[in-house]
């Protein structure tokens, strides 16, 4: 597909207006380049409830990325399904779709009737989606929602396909009503908070780094002498920053710092830094409490600390936090990796740098289908609290 | 019905050939003094594999006694059934039941076509059963053991009813097959190990105990001068013996000393100390291990320890332990139960000792279906392990 | 003391005026009533940065009450010190004590020059209360609030004796010059929040309960038919809402509500309901996370569950949580107790009904050392992530 | 140093006479070829007690291994002060050192006036060494006992050095009585079970691989079909065999068969495969119970397991247990890893299989100070339930 865009590159029509106009026929379906969709908009969120927002299109939707789980017969058919409907219930509206999954769906979306999906790298989705759609599980938002890990966030609405996800509140089969719901602005949102997060790379080996020195944490992100480091871009994660052995069969240390302040040294296989969101992944594997997504906080819990009492800690929204790679650590470093993808090693004296995303329409705003999504999540998926006994509350009911 | 026993006592039969004469006739079924049973017996066990042993009676089984969950309709008619199916089937068998169950289901039993069923005060019971059989749920086998808790147990033959338990591995509605196979010394069984324990209550205030000082945790069971405590009777756990803080809102003190080595002071509700089978019990709540039955230990699980580092700990069967009521404790002192039933306080400088069961035919001998009951208990009792989302190992899946 | 109030009760002066003169003379210091003090003033909090506040005395710092912890020694010699030293350095400020401490210092605080401490019952300390100091251990602290568990509480000045405590910022050999910070409006403060508890208890036998129904948890506190139910007092706590089996040897059931929706049924020792502030006390040695105090939430830790999955929840300052002793539980009920102070059973269907303290100076002001009290907090007195090995980081180091 | 023996392999003196003969001279110290010396001699093990046996020598001690930890300056200084007492006071013991080593310590070791060490590759050491002594941290330990991981094991003596560590009896400063006392057959021992590990990798793709079917562990190690696999030689572990995602940011899946039977799929970071003594290494940070060496058991603990469900489990010494990586697996498989060393990965499909070692002299005999050692490791070296506040049982006396 990628190929095929980049063979045909020069037939690309010079208008908006032509963007209908054939340009690469196969099969029945026109693949249409994204670039030339109009702009990208965001909608306005307004407050409804505690818990809830409004999600308001001020002019009508009109491109939709539908992001789906890859290699899914079933979640394939699925979205072949809903770009049929949409393009035929909402003619005005745009279907698109990462390049890989163009080549993939190609064949048969021409035989289920729609006669265009638009698609084209990443950077370019990113400035022409209006509505985040994911077909699949938990992992695909967090696939999706990364691809707009530098910047804001379109609005999100999950579909669950075959199993159910903690994210997820609308099934598959609901799919009509609820893009209807986005579509005339009658939806509501949740926000779920993001973390923004930058590796400064230690540049040079600076022989005498004092590990547990009082450095500050600052707007710039600039901690110790600037010139020492190479800063990464900003990343943003839904779910959480990684930093981890990995391979290494050794015990990692990792200085932790909190808004300039020394709080431990972490002896242990790793640290997860997690949104609300992300306090039902890896966090809770790590022993972490489940936080309410509306409560404004950070997680910080250790994974598998060679200590009997490192408690996983929670901190105010508006903490800095900076994790640093000891220089007395064993091998060749930690892994990094933020929402399950790996973002390469953290080298002895490298810093970790997270912070709540701010500004703007930051975070992410999910579809919500009631305001009792957390609560169903955490009862029908978690297996929260799930009694002894095959009957549910059975076993403690016989004595 | 004990009234009724008491007010016609004079009226009991002078030989055991009489044991069958009217002796109280409510409907139809007699209600029979067990004393004028044959004593009990106690069955062979010969090893079959590593994980079971076979129940072998040397004489025909005689007297069963049918142990019951109080208060519920559906246990009775299963007791009733039960008593009658044996009664028809093997005319020998004599059916031994608790006093207040015997009032219970006399009107329907006679019904029934039961035409005799035996009862008397716990210390009869103790001395004629051959065979106990529970109907209920864990507590039932828990509260039909503690009847036992001062000697030997006889084998333990369990169904569940209703709700499935964790201790039960038959289903009511095999309770023909199952008691033909113990009546023909066709089972198997397993041996579940029991923890001997008994209070120290300290005579006089003795003002100057030396907390933490290294005393011998003897033979006889007397740590310190024997004078200045009493002894209780000796009493079996199945599951677990806990000191624990009870009504009083603060904490407890327990000196822990495991064979006169002095271990750690838990500073906490208090502690459990649990056999394998115990260890899905209280200890599990608190956070301890999944401890397979046939490992020879003892479990020592703090409750809510008020330290980050204090773990549950796991010694061997042979281990000696002594808990001591810290005589700086607030309050009236920690409360004692022993598998559920509550046996007083523990006042400041009581002791508590505790080890395995040892002797002859020492713990108890449950039926058991296979040698996978432990296993299959795991996964469908206690939903260990039970994946996120709904379908099973469902969202694990999806991505 | 309180014999001796009551006795000369006649005697008690007409005018404020009058309040310097003799009216119980024993030894050189007068008892006074403290009734005859000016009412309480509230002082401004002014915030400084994120995390602390100026407390700021509109005039000038009259009433100190002076709690300490019962039958100590040393406690009661530094408590007498500070009252010299108030007395002496700032002849306005007046000392007051609780009764039961008027009457175990009267003979010593004589000697030491103090020629008058004010006393009286808790509702007139109440209200005459400017600042409150506390000498002892965070137990010291929780009695000192819970003074004012039905109403705004003074900002406390807390001292450490001997053994330090978590709340505890200050050494009491600082206490000069905390008391001078204070006394000249330049001492800084954190607020801590409170929870709001009210029990309703059912009134008659209420047959037909639906246990999990959608019922409404509305700013009335009502749940149900209020006609049902006796409400009792609002009570504040600093730390935690506790319901718990207490003596009973048996599991309790505990229906949890969040904002009128069910969550979950706790099958446990019991649940904690706390503040960030008893994040560290009994919900920490359930398993809870350590949260800080400027995060605005409401921890839920379940005691003991017996279920495999119930993990420690996080939810907004905003909710309102509702625990329903469930119609089916075993036995006379749960125990409730509030930052360890028993306040009586919970009853089958009763109700406990949590939710933030709101209003104008809701919360406790904490005279704070510096910003850095929470991370000294949990390092030095926690014990958290302390590493193995004698050395503090020590065994990580040698390989 | 390698290449010196190397070069001079033609001079390698004919018969065990010679051994004393120069042979590589370095300054004054020789370093001597390991392979001339007499073939390690195998102790009895005398049961003293029921927890130390009695190390006896039938003849006199004569070979000793020296391993000490990497890079320390002080580590080498120690092992040359040891080296040179036992020269001078035991002059028929032949002192060994690993090839590395004895190039580390060569210029030193002459100036302290050792006359000859000896050295060679990994196999040559392991015939010859009658006892092992290390010197360093528990990371020594376990590397010292691996080099003997394919086989039976001298008894260990173990000294700490600087830090403390939790298999480590004897401080270094008592070095000259411990070594006495071993030399004298006077010391005690404890025994710590290993555990064999065994990997078959799977040689072709096979298909339809049941991944849940009742598999047979039987005595030839061999699962499913033997042609299907390679089979990996056995090695043995001190503390645990682990199997774990590393540095794939996804979860791995793992299949879990004990005895030949299902327990349940890890869908989790992995799981460690524990000795008692492991117990405190790896499984104690994910969160397993502390198993006093003498509990004949294995244990089983997930590591960050994606289930709330999912507790560390612990099995009879006897169990046979198989890890298989399910053949859904993300990624490219597992990492595996035996006490601290990488073993390579575990492919999907892929069969790990772990028992306890037996036969004549299995386990490790370590040398130990008193039958104390376990609980004062316990208090002393892994901070347990140390309680909060800076003064030990401090906080929990002040209320
Ligand atoms: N927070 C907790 O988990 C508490 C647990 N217990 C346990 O309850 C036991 C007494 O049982 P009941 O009189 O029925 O009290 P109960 O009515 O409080 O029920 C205890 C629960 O534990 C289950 N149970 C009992 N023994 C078990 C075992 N060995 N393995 C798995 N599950 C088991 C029962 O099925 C029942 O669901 C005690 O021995 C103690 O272990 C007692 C108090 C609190
Ligand atoms: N198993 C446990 O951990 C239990 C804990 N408690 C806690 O005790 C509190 C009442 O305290 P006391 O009357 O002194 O009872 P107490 O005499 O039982 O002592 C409680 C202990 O907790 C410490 N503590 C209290 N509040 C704390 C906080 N916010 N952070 C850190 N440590 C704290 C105290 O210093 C003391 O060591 C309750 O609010 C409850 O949180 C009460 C019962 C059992
Ligand atoms: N997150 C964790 O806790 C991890 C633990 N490990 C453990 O490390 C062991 C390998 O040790 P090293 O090569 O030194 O690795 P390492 O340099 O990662 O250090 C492991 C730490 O564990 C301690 N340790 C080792 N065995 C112990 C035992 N039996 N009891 C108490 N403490 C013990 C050592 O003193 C050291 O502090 C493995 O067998 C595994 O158990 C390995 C990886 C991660
Ligand atoms: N041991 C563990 O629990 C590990 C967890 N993870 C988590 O996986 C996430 C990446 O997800 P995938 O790429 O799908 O990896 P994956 O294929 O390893 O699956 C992660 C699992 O976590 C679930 N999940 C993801 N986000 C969740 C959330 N916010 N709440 C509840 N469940 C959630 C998914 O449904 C899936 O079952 C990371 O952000 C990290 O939190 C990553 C590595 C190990």
């Amino acid at each position: 597909m990628r190929l095929l865009i980049r063979r045909t590159g020069i037939t690309r029509p010079h208008s908006v207006q032509a963007r209908r106009s054939t340009w690469i026929r196969l099969l029945s379906t026109e693949i249409l380049h994204a670039e030339l969709l109009p702009d990208r908009q965001s909608p306005h969120y307004v407050q409804e409830s505690t818990s809830l927002s409004s999600l308001v299109w001020d002019k009508p939707l009109e491109n939709v990325l539908i992001v789906k789980k890859p290699w899914d017969h079933n979640v394939r058919e699925s979205l072949i399904q809903m770009a049929s409907h949409i393009q035929r219930r909402y003619p005005r509206v745009n279907i698109l779709v990462e390049e890989h999954v163009a080549d993939e769906v190609q064949k048969q979306i021409g035989a289920a009737g729609v006669t265009a999906i638009h698609t084209g790298p990443g950077e370019v989705l990113r400035n022409k989606t209006d509505l985040l759609v994911t077909l699949g599980g938990d992992g695909t938002i967090l696939h999706a929602t990364s691809m707009f890990a530098s910047g804001e966030v379109p609005p999100v609405l999950s579909f669950s396909l075959g199993t159910l996800g903690f994210l997820l509140p609308f099934d598959f089969k609901d799919f009509k009503t609820a893009f209807d719901m986005v579509y005339s602005s009658q939806a509501s949102v949740v926000n779920r908070a993001r973390l923004a997060c930058q590796k400064m790379s230690i540049r040079k080996e600076i022989t005498h780094l004092p590990s547990q020195s009082h450095i500050e944490h600052n707007s710039t992100h600039v901690y110790g002498n600037p010139d020492d480091y190479n800063l990464s871009p900003l990343t943003y994660a839904m779910n959480d920053i990684n930093i981890h052995r990995g391979a290494e069969p050794h015990l990692t240390k990792l200085d932790i710092h909190v808004d300039g302040e020394f709080i431990t040294r972490a002896i242990a296989d790793g640290v997860t830094i997690a949104t609300p969101t992300g306090s039902t992944a890896y966090s809770l594997s790590s022993g972490g409490s489940i936080v309410h997504p509306r409560v404004a906080c950070i997680l910080l819990t250790p994974i598998c600390p060679r200590s009997l009492s490192f408690r996983p800690l929670i901190f105010p929204a508006t903490s800095k936090i900076c994790i640093t790679a000891s220089s007395e650590s064993r091998g060749r470093g930690a892994e990094l990796s933020v929402d399950g993808i790996a973002k390469g090693l953290v080298r002895p004296s490298d810093k970790i740098l997270v912070e709540s995303e701010t500004g703007h329409n930051s975070g992410i705003w999910c579809v919500a289908k009631t305001d009792r999504d957390w609560v169903s999540g955490l009862n029908g998926l978690l297996g929260f609290n799930s009694s002894f006994g095959k009957g549910g509350e059975a076993s403690g009911d016989v004595a």
